[in-house]
């Protein structure tokens, strides 16, 4: 597809769901709530008609396994999809209620009113539940959305954007709440970037080179999902028994993900003593370790490299010199998204969770549970790693934004 | 100066303010708020210097009339800004306690906890307090903050970030936290725009052209703060004599802010008995109003430019066909800053706040009450018209972002 209809149908659709987006903002949220449950019953009608697409999609795919299983959609894993929509409706409306309430001097009294943003545009690669997922938390919030999936999800992508269009339909609101890109085209990418005024908020959910190429082009706001080069530090105050649980959860329970520690750093205080456990217990799961000079003196293994978020089954391993050790490596080394300490003593802990700029800071839980679901949040549609707007799993309630009713009593300003 | 040593002073300043935000961050509210009262005893004992410096500024410049008294400074003005710094710190701590706590079913405790933003640029024009009162909300939210003020006020500037790092050694912070471009250059905007990793917030104040290019431009994250086009409805449930003061003080108390009204809107129903009215009194003001062909047909004026956001003596009016015809045309011709409606009917009062985009609604108020002081944040570093992280007047709490500290009792993920 050439530019020149791609920003044209990219101009028309955004009208469209900037439209569509104020009647959702405006509708009561049983409404909101009721589309859900009916996307989700569209996508469990849908299901042969999904599994179908998935397989052309799986069909013409020649990459790795991994990614592979990423993009394949099985029964239970549709059924899945589904549920995730159903809880997104149960959860509160996040457009409900004042913020906050105060009564000027004056008389005023001033309302901070939660809002959608408007025009979400959200571009995602691989996982085709991930279209689910965001319609359901752009629906539940009020906000429109344009959906650009990757062109190896495409007929899995557009399958499942059927099912949400006829849940929404069935429900009574426009289909034109959630669209998708008409190709896969990586020129739509950049019409999306560049749609100042029509796309209030860009998404991106997928490799390093996609999301930052997102954060070099766009002309619109980004919430974006950079690195996740997490720690487990585990400190002389730890429960040995503790640490190692959480540790293997932490590296070994899925290693692709984002919430995955990276980076294992170990009190010098108990470095020798512990250290050949942790090792042995995460090489029995099939970790690759890899230590510092440190902690190579005390275990055999290869060279860490402390900035690389490996995403596989490979751990760094540090040893530092307790509380100020870890916050200092972290602060080096560390990409702001998930750290957790291991320890029994409540006051380290405080300093460490004051001490790190994470977006989430875990005491004595495995750093996995940096996840929408986990948080409660139903689902997420990213994991934020900016600094404004919003920290951490982005479920509904982040994406909406506030405004201010004033009212008076014929105040004039003096 | 050159770009390369621009580049190499604001890195360097963005490490040194980093560090210093860190610290500020960390501090206790106490310690911030005496930093806060240091500042302003620092800048009335300074009056005499900044009124010298100021006097260099003001014999330099050649502009008009109204931009030159912006520019000024006199006693007054100066023991203004000091007092602002002062209520800056009588504000209660936006870093302090929890923002949400809760519970999830396998024990983990989820605190969402305010944090500072980081690092942030401020790029502003003319008015030289607007240096002190960025700099007192920076402070108070635990924000360093890099200040680039125009050439027109630059010796005022200096003078008045002399006497800030003065107060902020007094409290014992960093002056770091606190600092201000060397050079008026505009390519220091630019590396500012550039500084992606050292700055985390840019917030550009000033007129259309600086604000349209640092949003073209800019490679980092804008609160920016455009058009204050703004509206005000008067409805046939309208209180006459309450409508008629509102309006003179929307549109006339100060011509010049972003809160005055652009535009006049009058419902059909009752154009033809009040429009000369309103119209009579604006008149008396010195204001010139211009209709379209509906209030043409009422009293006789030039034409209206709905689009138009003067902030002069000039008014637009449009009759409308009641609220619906209202909304409509705020729709259509508004920038989404404040709108306010005049009416006794809370049914329409309140169908009028749903039913317009605008980061401040108000109902039987003046549009010029959109002001961070009159809202009760002690000063505003702008007024937010994006639709993410803030909108409306952005005081202390609105620098701040969010992380969340998960306490657990070694739970796992299954």
């Amino acid at each position: 597809m050439l530019a020149e209809p791609i920003d044209s149908w990219l101009r028309n659709a955004c009208r469209e769901a900037r439209d569509a987006g104020r009647q959702l903002a405006q509708a009561p949220a049983r409404q909101r709530d009721a589309a859900l449950v009916a996307v989700a019953g569209a996508i469990r009608r849908h299901r042969e008609a999904i599994m179908m697409a998935n397989a052309q999609d799986i069909a013409a795919y020649s990459g790795t396994d991994a990614f592979r299983d990423r993009l394949l959609l099985t029964e239970p894993r549709i059924e899945a999809m589904a549920a995730g929509v159903e809880i997104v409706a149960g959860l509160p409306d996040p457009l409900g209620g004042a913020l906050a309430e105060w009564e000027r001097p004056n008389g005023l009294v001033i309302r901070r009113v939660p809002q959608p943003i408007g025009v979400i545009g959200m571009i995602y690669e691989s996982r085709p539940n991930v279209g689910a997922d965001a319609a359901a938390i752009c629906l539940k919030s009020g906000n429109a959305v344009i959906l650009r999936g990757g062109s190896e999800s495409q007929h899995s992508a557009r399958a499942i954007h059927e099912a949400i269009s006829e849940g929404l339909q069935e429900a009574g609101l426009p289909g034109s709440c959630v669209q998708i890109a008409p190709t896969t085209d990586r020129e739509f990418v950049a019409a999306m970037l560049r749609a100042t005024g029509m796309i209030d908020l860009i998404i991106p959910r997928g490799g390093k080179s996609l999301v930052e190429r997102v954060q070099r082009e766009a002309r619109v706001a980004v919430l974006a999902h950079a690195e996740g080069l997490n720690h487990t530090y585990v400190d002389r105050g730890a429960d040995l028994a503790m640490a190692r649980t959480i540790l293997a959860n932490a590296k070994m329970r899925r290693t692709g993900v984002c919430g995955a520690t990276e980076t294992l750093l170990i009190d010098g205080a108990v470095a020798e003593a512990w250290l050949p456990v942790l090792v042995g217990d995460l090489r029995a799961l099939g970790c690759d370790c890899r230590g510092d000079e440190r902690a190579r003196a005390i275990v055999a293994m290869g060279e860490a490299e402390f900035d690389t978020e490996w995403l596989d089954a490979v751990i760094s391993v540090g040893v530092v010199d307790g509380l100020e050790g870890a916050l200092a490596h972290i602060g080096r080394y560390g990409s702001s998204h998930t750290d957790a300490i291991v320890t029994e003593d409540a006051e380290v802990a405080g300093r460490f969770l004051a001490g790190i700029d994470s977006a989430v800071g875990m005491w004595n839980a495995s750093t996995q549970f940096c996840d929408g679901g986990e948080f409660g949040f139903g689902a997420e549609i990213g994991i934020a790693t900016g600094r404004v707007h919003a920290r951490g799993p982005v479920g509904p309630a982040q994406l909406t934004t506030f405004r201010y009713h004033v009212v008076g009593t014929g105040q004039v300003r003096p």
